[in-house]
């Protein structure tokens, strides 16, 4: 996809940065490897200049813990700190803090204020006192402020650099500012139109200001901004704005209305991204685990989920000893028992799936409840009779005992009507609750589908067959 | 956080769009569906006039199936089709195709190619024909041949309106260019630089236009583009690509390097969505489902997921039927079994949901794969242990048999053991041989996990009370 010119020992080598699955090149791995182990930094220097921050990135994290830092520190001055924005958030605290704090505070100070922030907000407090000690005046005091704010907050995700102009000010006016002024941010997609306390009256996009003509007044061509986000704002409701409104950036006003910052949408894109992760992994019941946490990460943050199974699944299986005497006369009822329990989990996390996905969307709202709860409780008294069907015959035919057939399918019918309408009014409950439903949703569920399930088919047994 | 004047029988009326929550206003849909019911169309009109096409589409999906297309027929020309882009699919295509193919043709005639595309590539081939022919010339070439394009292509995608200009062009004669053009795309972020048979040679960001000054030659500011994308890469890859480089905008080439269009953030995100929520939906055991997907639809999307889990279940029961004789004999041990399985699933699947989201994001590659293994079958022998103990004491209490304590403990560490290796190999595996790892890893792993489960518990506990 891409190529860079590398020049290595005086040869010019054309150097491919990616295979054609988008991984880091074996090749530039290799090279790298070896140079770091070589300690050559000007080798090292010329393989990563031309990189991208998120190429540089991918390599720092194929890298073995070890030659991490070393690589940071055999590039010196060349290192590009943005590259540690790319990375996971515990392999980018340990690789800071394994930094000497003077080399970190020396690469952010040449950073957005939002791309420090992201490399100073996981340190410990007393590296990023020191951190911010070495900084200048007055991107300490910016960077204090942005930590101010809650973490994923607006306050957080913004960048405090902006172009913001009078209204009184014409378009020849603005292009002028803009080429005269060499400190500009890195990239912009809008501009701002300010009053002088400060506060918001419109923004220009740059495509507007290139097609209109010098003399015109900025008053004239500014749009009303009407999508504007508060400094304490949740990032998740920013990126749904975003997402919404197909915005590109926006302006971040503070308590007083006063314009505090802009939110692009390349940080939008990684709170989406994080938020996904975030929903797939709560539902898988993990935490907020990365694939760069050590084991011992790892076990903590996984041992919490496997507690709360073990208690449900002891629930369970109280109801599997309440109805001892029964197995105890027909020992197929242990054999078929699991299928109804399983059955009726899977139906479940389908149902939950769908509405905890739904629900972070906002897709499942106020409108479309009855719809939504109507159509799953159909589903699920359709499939409970489809399987009934299937599965009773499957039952009597292996135990040759056409009774435990209508047992199998009763049971089945039972549970997976309940298996739909906990996989639906779980989530939304707890939603309502004001608890996130992909994290708790699946335990509750599993919980009512094996005690119904079990309860339900043994229950029904003991009933039919006089075996209680 | 959004405000509409309304003007509603000659009074002024200050309406807010959304509540608190960011789901539409109940006041504004009440005013919506009363209109609706009395066929008022020019209160309609006044009502949605100033709403954001993302506004109009929660609207349209909050209404009652049959005031849907009513909805659009009465706002005749004011209605914005753009609004349909932002529906689930089913929906719709089911709202496309109840409307009259002139009205749609009329419609779709004032979008963007990528939007029309989005609304023409699902209908049925004899609507989508009529559709095309009502369209005037250029746009239905233009569009017959973005449906050429294999589905989710970077063809499909992209939009075929965009700002080119030639390499000896100055900064003045393109802002000029800009100036005096009235047909230009709606929003664009960056211009192309290509030579006279339209290959791409460079682009220009807006800002660095606008920082230039107006002698400037367009060659001395161009960017080399180093990201583009060819016209029949699959979008997946396509987001991949603006994730990794923080893209606004990417130039599409076709086989002949000519630029054909350009695919821009805003189509990213939708594609970034629909990704995560795939991802998501798959790990579910549901197919393609959307919310508003009918009954029969519903039903038709889920039941092979459950038929699959009917087989595995079937499997699992097989083993407990291996082992009926010594169930028969100790009855505690149909009490316990589920919980072995059940630890085992719940660690087989976050150790799953881990490496499959790994692998989506490409973090989890060749660089660190080693790694990964080692750890999880770290974690997985750590977790074994612990919960070993746990449940064995449990066991051991409760049936008051120490020795059950004892078989308990060896069969959770057995299960627990190939849980973790399970839940990292199969992902990678079937990766491997080229299948989505979300959609099949688990069914394999619950297979795995309540076999060896019921198979270990059962066979240790015949073995070493001597009840085979």
């Amino acid at each position: 996809m891409q190529f860079e010119e590398i020049n290595q020992d005086g040869a010019s080598v054309l150097q491919q940065v990616r295979d054609e699955n988008g991984m880091i090149s074996q090749e530039l791995f290799q090279l790298i490897d070896d140079a770091i182990e070589a300690r050559n930094s000007d080798l090292l220097v010329s393989l990563t200049q031309d990189l991208h921050e998120a190429d540089l990135g991918d390599i720092i994290e194929a890298l073995s813990p070890k030659d991490r830092s070393d690589f940071i520190e055999l590039l010196g001055d060349s290192f590009d700190y943005t590259a540690l924005v790319e990375l996971d958030d515990s392999l980018r605290s340990k690789i800071v803090e394994s930094l000497p704090n003077e080399l970190v505070a020396e690469g952010i100070s040449e950073l957005d204020s939002d791309d420090a922030i992201v490399i100073l907000e996981d340190l410990e407090e007393e590296d990023q006192a020191e951190i911010l000690a070495a900084l200048p005046a007055i991107d300490r005091l910016q960077l204090k402020r942005s930590l101010d704010y809650p973490e994923d907050s607006a306050g957080r995700l913004m960048q405090t650099d902006f172009i913001a102009v009078a209204p009184f000010w014409t378009v020849g006016q603005t292009i002028d500012y803009l080429r005269e002024t060499t400190d500009l941010p890195d990239d912009f997609y809008q501009i701002f139109v300010i009053d002088p306390g400060h506060r918001l009256l419109g923004t220009i996009s740059l495509d507007t200001l290139l097609r209109s003509r010098r003399p015109t007044r900025i008053s004239e061509i500014q749009n009303e901004e009407r999508h504007f986000v508060m400094v304490n704002q949740d990032q998740e409701e920013v990126s749904r704005l975003f997402e919404r409104y197909d915005l590109l950036s926006t302006a971040v006003l503070d308590e007083g209305e006063r314009l505090v910052g802009v939110i692009t949408i390349d940080d939008v894109v990684d709170v989406i991204h994080e938020e996904a992760a975030e929903d797939i992994k709560r539902l898988g019941g993990v935490g907020d685990e990365e694939i760069t946490d050590t084991v011992v990460a790892t076990v903590m943050s996984r041992m919490p989920w496997l507690i709360v199974n073990l208690a449900t699944a002891v629930i369970a299986s109280q109801v599997i000893a309440f109805f001892d005497g029964t197995i105890a006369q027909m020992v197929a009822l242990a054999v078929l028992m699991p299928i109804v329990a399983s059955m009726g989990g899977n139906a479940a996390t389908q149902t939950m799936t769908v509405a905890v996905r739904a629900l972070a969307t906002q897709d499942l709202d106020k409108f479309n409840m009855l719809r939504v709860v109507s159509r799953e409780i159909l589903v699920s008294i359709f499939n409970g009779i489809a399987f009934a069907i299937i599965l009773g015959i499957i039952a009597a035919v292996w135990f040759s005992n056409i009774q435990l057939g209508y047992v199998m399918g009763a049971a089945l019918v039972v549970n997976l009507f309940f298996a739909g309408l906990s996989g639906i009014l779980i989530p939304v409950g707890l939603q309502k609750a004001g608890v996130d439903p992909a994290i708790a949703s699946s335990v509750f569920i599993t919980t009512v589908t094996d005690v119904v399930g079990f309860f339900s088919f043994l229950g029904l047994a003991g009933w039919w067959f006089g075996l209680m």
